[in-house]
């Protein structure tokens, strides 16, 4: 019996659909200890937009390591640190007018959706927050109540209060529905006899990945935002998984013509995987936090932000996202066969794709037969019925052929033999 | 203008208080950009515990760097992960014949805490936790319900619910006030119309770090273990900040005759600051999570396992258990002037200790004189009252000893001023 | 300065509205302390379905207290309790094979609507409760969550909880889209990652009286039942105030083609005015109470048992919903005028008539005329926009006139002036 | 199959102990439909202070029925209510320089706590109520969550929060731990990092009736009456079973010293079982509602008013008081014998005993026989261990004599049975 089956705790996951024992990666490609290599379109679950041991990263790390750069100082001033806001400044936020302060907080994307949610409530003064179906946001308590899957939500073991959901306008006909939906919430506000008072904040990804790969219609994206405006509710998007360059662009709403009050950044914010999550706030709402309101002892990681400097830096010039264009073109182009399937859909924007397969048990025997046949992919969406494509942005287009050929020809056998 | 002031969030703290920028660290030194050293008594907030770039860790993650290990995998198996998970097997789960099995999750304390309310509440099928006053346990919802600081609890904006604090059985006159509440607790939760019934569990800090350096009373706390497990309600021991060593032995319970049911880690665990979280769950509670339940994206750090693997290296002979008790010895000494002072206290297990000067005020003033003579030590404790002294345990005699003087000369000026 | 200003909580209201101080009232009339005669439309907010002072219910009440029949007996068996079971079972129950059950507790409908929550809650193990937008259902802290009114819900002090609140399907052009939010509902039930799980119970009204008069669309109500009944959620008919004959049947419902598994009685079952409150459950539902679980020192009142005894006779035969027919064709032909102008709406059923002028101020100054003018009548509604007529069932033809040709004048001359 | 058993409730539960079926009953005792009287030491719950159809309320009411008096009337100004509060002003708060206003809701002491609960937070804005192990304080929602006894919070469906439940003072040993306890509440609400801040209100039984007649220690009581003015949280005293010259003054503190913000009064308020309920608030409080916020169909029952009048005329001279003092004395005469057996606690107050018998079964087993030999009597406290008299105050001496020697003799029996 080995540790993992000895001593590892039963809420293990990821490794039961991978079992083996991945020794090293690089790039776009992870390898067993048995030296077999796999391609992953699973990056981390989004973590790994630049790759595994990207090498400006890891240089960068090594270096900083070397000449004893502080590793850890929760948010004391350190170079690193000064680099890294300083970069984001120049590179991301003044381009782009945003006049946002950076907050740090403990590493993890569920830690930057409490502090957002805290913010909201405290500037408010209300307790209610919307968020959407299909929505994922983490797992402490109050961010998994902003979480949407019942599988997560049941783990809570105290009921998951303050949060409403709401139907997300998907692209597609799924939109019109989610905007009358969203009509109907806003002649509630104005209803004092509805029962329904205007929240804090609404809580949006424009990319659901957990979700399922759904992709915000802009009509209604920018509707919630005007009505979020209206009825003096914050618009936080949650930027963890679909940022960082993922759909195309920087931020995911980079082309949405919407202005959030606070974005959530984490996953692949630290550059190759080092963890550190980050919240921008609009300067006139975080003036409302006092010193140490929201702390956490890992926040402000260094080497986290060493890499995530080297991060930034694809996004001095145009070239990594030109990139990501030509190969989400590939990535729509080698799916179009499946899209064409009955009971099958596809999904995507940038280097996120879906395959929306219909059935969890469909996307489980695919994830199970691209795993064998070398490729990484996971499983998304209700009932897990949709497989993730979330390769890194710097694949190798030869690994992303090849990968998406793996995919396609699986999924067409599964398919065909299910029928 | 610097850029932290321009674009760092209100919300931040300790650089206020140390007003320097910070660049390179070595084991209990930390040096900031002018060249100026700082004898470090803080340790990223007992993080640190094996000092600033540890050697041995630093060069075994930089060597995992080079040769491409995975550095982030969520939960698949890695080889570093088994090397970590082997050696935590052996060197403190094995020898104290406890079969708890490991957990991660999102490598920061307050997700250790949330999975282990999340697992006790699906246990029992109760709702209720007792946590403990001046407790610490995290800013995340359902983590910030047990944290006692009223400071970090109204940051909430929401009602904190499904949690009780009650009294610390802190060595000392406290103690015995503390074992009568226990008692109430019992007989309220053996009578039906007491509005009270037996919680979920016990959630302890076997000393409060945060809290104001309080350490448990033995009998209250095997008291409060023996309750525990009289009512079906589980144990769980956070040890987030006085495990990994800090009070001479691995754990902080070790020498207190208890069994707890889960035991959350974090902080030192990762060895030179790299994230990790992890809980030690007993395995009869530990069949009741399901696959994935509570996830994490950088759960499972990998550099954390290299670093964390070489943080266990220092358990596996006596040696560096035994220079805590010798350093220990030295600050009791050291400190023994103070505690001669009318209305301070000095409390103290290990290498961590906690000069109690009555009032927040006071600690301010001595922390700021410390860190212009060259000291970093921070406050905590009811109203900031408590100079915490946690310096790395492979603090050099010397710079424990110069550390020392500077703290017991200030404070007594500090104090004088104060008359 | 009275001693209604002077020793009366601030919270006063109706006094406000009609400033005098009623001493004596018969059928449809009330006289204040000068002698002074008002036609009364308001008819104790709908619970003198039979008149002031009926004379059957007085005498029978008066019969009762002469032979010192028991009057307070909580959950005793006494004859005046087994004399109303029995009729209640005769002419209400087994005419429309309901096999419900009869539960009584304290005597205002809030307790009936909180006993039926709890109830719902235990039945299913679930939390939630959908009730409906402008639905009203009590003050008590269970109830007041799911009544729609911010108001009202403005004074609860801590946050509502478990309850939801969607568009309520009243007859018209409202219907489609609240069909469309009850689809929507549907299917985020059937989704697993919508954040959305099924109630414990929809909590409806078949006509909002206090919500504004809004009568609930058949096709609407006939997919709720079978909504609730295909996700395992009961469907509980709050008919304290549209029940007891109001609309044309005993039961608000009664031509609705529903299977309510819990209805709530109040208001006018206890005849005269005097307290009573009853649920009608489902034995399969009711085996899951224990004795005594919620009780209420007021439950089962004898002088309520003696007059709403008198009450249930007048559903022996046809007569008095055949007159209650007849005079809803009254009001409805006599309120016809103001239908026509424009901003007007007007909408009834049997003998509960609501104007909906658009405006809180309008109907506040027609309330005020037509006090003036000798009859009473209240607004209701969002913002109390709505003239609410429900005059007692018995009331005579010519009074009947009488307050409607008060009611038209008054609105027309407010009407005309506010252009 | 009696109707009872076809159609009631499974909830019903005074007629499982006593069944037969009541018919009459006069001043102190009740008749069965065989003819068959009872001694009633149960009074309705402590609602018959004077007694079952009581002459003077008695005809105050048929003269108030005959002349048409307004029966129903919500909170509109009747002479009938003028009557009441005059009285009530110049008999009960004049005397005591009571400022008080007097507050009316539905006719259900659940209510009136709801209400009181409801302004107390509104007041200062604070969510928490500290309640008291064995307190009852009625069945809705938010009074459940004060209520302690598990049986009755087990029915809510939902978690009951926002209340705390800490030690009652009873009068004996108990008083010392009840005043540690409140020192620790206080120590614990000047400590910012307890994780407990100061109540919106404390909310008492002076004498808890249901929770086992525990009489307030004095200087217990007066303790917390200061510790709530010193953290600004209101007092609330519910006086709903105790109150009305249970205990041998009008109010059951009125020999305290302590000064209540609010007194919640029902039961015997309304003179013969005549629903009724109503807050005393101090003006500077009542301020804060709003007209209508908490509104109560059948608040302001004027036929209660008629009768709890007359009641208000018993403290009109000390006649009652005098005769309640002396009566009492029988009982606790009479009952000295069972205080000397092992294991037999006697406690009371005026015409309020209770006789702890130390197990439910036992004093099951008392209840059952008294009622055969004639006695009603009822059990109360933690698992139903303790027989509480409640007489009618008015009842004739000869019929408490034979009463109590019911209740000693079948005590004695049964307790001599069950060694």
């Amino acid at each position: 019996m080995s540790i993992f089956e000895q001593r590892e705790s039963e809420i293990r996951a990821y490794c039961r659909v991978y079992p083996v024992v991945f020794d090293t990666a690089f790039n776009a490609r992870q390898t067993d200890e048995q030296g077999k290599e796999y391609i992953d379109f699973f990056a981390g679950a989004g973590v790994l937009n630049f790759g595994h041991n990207n090498e400006r990263m890891k240089q960068a790390v090594i270096d900083y390591l070397q000449r004893n750069g502080v590793t850890h100082s929760l948010d004391m001033h350190t170079s690193a640190k000064r680099r890294f806001m300083e970069r984001f400044h120049h590179v991301i936020l003044e381009p782009r007018n945003m006049p946002h302060k950076m907050q740090f907080m403990g590493p993890t994307g569920t830690n930057a959706v409490e502090a957002a949610l805290k913010l909201a409530r405290r500037v408010t003064g209300r307790h209610e927050i919307v968020a959407f179906q299909h929505g994922f946001h983490g797992m402490t308590l109050g961010a998994l109540a902003c979480t949407a899957n019942q599988y997560f939500r049941g783990a809570a073991g105290v009921p998951l209060t303050h949060v409403s959901h709401t139907a997300f306008g998907a692209q597609g006909k799924a939109a019109d529905q989610a905007l009358q939906a969203l009509e109907m919430l806003e002649d509630s506000y104005q209803d004092g006899s509805s029962g329904v008072t205007p929240p804090a904040a609404f809580l949006v990804e424009v990319v659901q990945a957990e979700g399922g790969v759904n992709i915000a219609d802009k009509a209604w994206l920018q509707r919630l935002a005007s009505l979020a405006k209206s009825v003096g509710a914050l618009l936080i998007v949650d930027d963890i998984q679909a940022g960082m360059g993922r759909t195309g662009s920087f931020f995911s709403f980079d082309d949405y013509g919407i202005d959030p009050d606070i974005v959530c950044l984490a996953k692949g914010l630290g550059g190759m995987g080092t963890p550190i999550a980050m919240n921008l706030v609009k300067p006139e709402l975080d003036k409302h936090w006092s010193p140490g309101e929201h702390t956490g002892t890992f926040r402000g990681q260094c080497l986290s932000f060493v890499a995530g400097c080297e991060a930034l830096s694809y996004f001095e010039d145009s070239h990594l996202m030109e990139e990501v264009q030509q190969k989400g073109a590939i990535m729509s182009a080698a799916l179009a066969p499946l899209a064409d399937l009955a009971g099958v859909e596809v999904r995507g924007k940038g280097m996120l794709y879906g395959v929306d397969v219909g059935l969890g048990e469909l996307a489980k025997t695919i994830v199970g037969r691209c795993f064998e046949a070398g490729l990484l992919v996971s499983a998304c969406g209700s009932g897990g019925r949709v497989i993730k494509l979330i390769p890194p942005l710097t694949t190798p287009e030869s690994d992303l052929q090849s990968g998406l050929a793996i995919l396609v020809e699986v999924t067409q056998n599964v398919l065909r033999e299910a029928v």
